[in-house]
């Protein structure tokens, strides 16, 4: 993610930011200007065309167009938002376990040490998992949890939270915590892993194949019928005027398309490595 | 589901699939530019027509039928994507019961291979319970739980899980657990009848009668008195011009209706095979 | 509700079913389309009338009445598919009662039998009180609980639940169940009033008073004063522009009408009774 | 709350209630008239101007405006509509939280009593802590919960949740109930402080004040500068034209700011007295 | 937060209130204004220029622009109210929390003074920490809770529900309060900690830098060639008019700007400090 200042007009306004849609569509904005050159002088210039403009059917489509691009537009910044309130959830159920483990263990016991670790792994293990997969040797080392431990299995995430859940069991069999305690812990534990399978379902299942398909073909229809009727009344200047309403268009398109899975580290992506951060630092202060 | 990319535009837009819209409306198309054709020629060749276009009432109800068409797209998305939510909780539930076991269970130990084969059965009778029907012979035995059990009932999945409350409960009454853990399994128990019980909601109700029919009949009245307008202004042209916005309103209505029952086998539908594999790795890694 | 499937769509195109709206409608189309030839004889042939037609000013109020219908919808909808939504809930919850009290309970006790009862007697009660009002005569009998008991509340289901808390107290105070188990057992019991909660909520509260008002008078206005300016420039062509305007704008305010309050035995309501049936067979089959 | 049956047309077309909008908006209505009326002259009688119509702009804004004041319309239908799920759920509460005590308590025990007249006096005491404030006196009065007791404190509700936390504690301390009860009634408990926290929050927060001043300033620019066009191609048609325009723009406006806070005496406010006599009559039954 | 009456129609429309957008953009109008002048001459007076004016391409866009404008609102007011229902949260559990400790607890025992301090000292940081920090001096002591304990952590609130936690756990461990007690004050526990997180990822999270970029980009197309096909048509008229236009879609980017991080002291912002109070004047009336 960017950090940035949203009422910084002038700064947006001419901002070439490599993560800019028009960057991005710049060589497809080119195409659709020579395009529509190249229409404007087949029909002015070699056949004289002067049959009747069609924008009355360019509006009729072009609403529904629009509309479908804003239930796109929707639905992506819904996954992408939703992602952003699982990543939250994260810090706020290791916050509150950290706190209750804080209360109910002895300071300087070395199950403090333990839980924190396990914990910041976990997140760091989730971030990983949800990008290219987890480097088992980035990931902390405690008492009997080393590398060998973590690569036991091929989910790592549920690997620590089986030791998570463990330790937590062995404090209770050894009657380090109360059954009262047990249930009182066990919000935070289960949630760990309803939000990373929450993560992994946004991240695993793109708009509908049909949605996909249809836009796009619709895009590209809107846009190369355009100018059949449009140079007629517009001559050359048809030229700019269809190249910003693919920009425009297209673009609703891209950024959807970005933001729809939002656990990279593209620009526009959910600043899951400034979350686990916080996380550990609060453990750390914590625990 | 079809996996793809969606950020692969030409493919997409000369994309000629199995699922696309187009291909399944080409009798349609080829038919709405029959019509348009002999419209065309009677208006324009026999009677020379000249009546004034009446653009103006496509637009009027163009406008509200586009904004019905994505109110149709918007709540056959959301079942879709609740179905999807639905089947995350199933991974999300089945990882943290099998979790919450592997802490409780000794290892080894023959209820770690029956809750295993159990919950793996239920997601594996879910998902055929959705489509066409469980056949019990595929479904995985394991001690008292073969063949002849599962058939008892002809709800497959209420079967499986009365056998695996009734296994929690016999844990609970040879004091294998405590009542405090019982309450912390119960959570993850409930959720797997509240997740199927969703699905067969989303599946056995589809979008008002009263809406289907009315949605369909706008489509028609509004496509087949388009051309007696069009066809004086733009002549033969008006075949095109017509059957592309049939094919783009008929669209919509036609992915609605297919991604609205997202459990099948259909290229839309929800990847519930993948799911059931997803779940069936973790579980045989963690129990 | 009905049974159809929503791909078939010259069956749904040609359909004349007795909820179709357009039956419905027919009076009114039939008074809008003799009033619009009133007007178009009036204007045209009496007063030669050649004012400026002011479709500016309908395609502007067009739009607000547009965009206030789908509201509507979407309102109605929505309340239709909470009402299916608390109903799937009576479904998941009597399942997973069941199954706890079928793991908890040894077989063939007669307590078994009585919380069969008195839960299907709760379902079908709620499905009768969401309608006219409950027959206690065609509720089951199970050992205390006959006519007499049913009838001494004039809430029934609440007389019933009050039942069920009370057999579930007693279970408890024999120590048939734990303590343990009685909260387990909590969740399903305090859903079914928060169920039955709601679908009166749905049932008693239609949307405000001034939104019916409001929308009503405004497809008035705009359907009774579109002929004066549309007879000048479409002459008798008016009479079936202005019929099917007011068809289709009447026509998503009278199925939103319908489907506002989904509990009666309409053609759009939801299928209770076939819900009813679901419960009875599943909780006959695991109790 | 007014009754009415949404499906009687020509009653609620015709109707001039009190709470219309078109009677609270009719002096405003009187001089949008005059005031084009005014411009009319002016412009075609004196002036003669003749330069050519804006609709063009009108179209454009007024596109944003329908948006805005769909925007503001479904806002404060979800407010009105939470306030009624608040409400719907202190029925609910009240409901199950008599009926767990119902089974608990001995019959005829002084504590059914006790907790009958609290609850009611707590819906009743949210119900005016709502509108003006509670007149104490009106609340009725049981052992050691007499005026003088309520008036103790300013938040009468809290102070009347306090007695029935305090009375459950009691219930307790005395092992009238255990441990497992306790957690069994605490869901409802708390629930009734977060219902009617949710209403406070409701009536405290109206939707932000820069929307609240920009769509009025926008619907007043929209509307007086619309005659300055119009007058030159309607005439004085052009009086009713604009007169119906500021109708339709301010009705909205107007029945958004009624039921924005939904919990007083007007014509389009939640039935909240109706809700009380409810609960009062439920929990005479049941208590 | 600004207290006003949104039925004041006439003050709100010439309100010129610091926090009106009109205010705030007059810089910018009065150069749009003067640059659509500067254009219009150009174009008129000194080339001269005849060409067909545009509008059907700024009805195209425009079109698109108002639904991005109106998901921007929509998103905008939804972070607002969530922040909002947030606070409201930390009313209710304080509240819950009070009334909870408040029967649980003897009266007048040290513990009701430490935990009405701590409660009402989480809120204050809280509120401050939503803002530019926390200063420690302003936090109310008692007990070992003074400065240098406020001091320890950067995490100011983590800090105090600490102290929360581990004074519940002393009366946990020292049998002031049973298990079952602990559990029932467990769930207003966690929510403190999740209402901050949840605030503090809302103003954390602006919407997408893309989104941003690009709708700041497409107004300043829309309005900046806007003149060239207006001043052809309405002359020197299209100065008031593209002024207008401005102020109405940079009004909506600028009060969704302002809204989205609804935490400071702004005119929008929600009214912290308010509830803060409110939950004060509560907590030393209940404990």
């Amino acid at each position: 993610m960017i950090g940035y200042n949203p009422k910084d007009w002038w700064k947006l306004i001419f901002a070439f930011h490599r993560s800019d849609t028009f960057r991005f569509l710049l060589p497809g904005i080119a195409g659709v200007a020579a395009y529509t050159g190249v229409v404007a002088y087949v029909e002015n210039d070699v056949f004289h065309a002067s049959f009747k403009n069609t924008t009355v059917v360019h509006s009729l489509v072009g609403f529904v167009l629009s509309m479908l691009l804003v239930f796109r537009t929707n639905t992506a910044y819904e996954r992408w938002w939703e992602g952003r309130k699982l990543w939250g959830s994260f810090v706020n159920n290791s916050r509150n376990l950290a706190l209750k483990l804080h209360a109910i263990l002895p300071k300087d016991s070395a199950e403090r040490e333990t839980f924190r670790v396990l914990i910041i792994n976990y997140i760091f293990a989730a971030k990983e998992h949800l990008r290219t997969g987890v480097h088992v040797k980035k990931l902390a080392q405690t008492g009997p949890y080393d590398t060998d431990f973590y690569k036991q299995k091929k989910h790592v995430p549920n690997q620590i939270m089986g030791a998570i859940y463990q330790e937590i069991n062995n404090l209770y069999h050894n009657q380090n915590i109360t059954g009262d305690q047990l249930i009182v812990l066990n919000s935070e534990l289960q949630s760990f892993t309803d939000n990373l399978g929450g993560c992994e379902r946004i991240k695993r299942t793109p708009i509908p194949y049909a949605y996909s398909l249809f836009l796009k073909k619709v895009i590209f229809l809107y846009v190369f019928t355009m100018p059949i009727g449009f140079v007629i009344e517009f001559k050359y200047w048809a030229i700019p005027i269809v190249a910003i309403i693919f920009y425009v268009f297209a673009s609703i398109e891209v950024i959807a398309e970005e933001i729809e899975d939002p656990f990279g580290t593209d620009a526009n992506d959910l600043p899951t490595d400034i979350i686990y951060e916080t996380i550990k630092d609060n453990l750390e202060e914590i625990l």
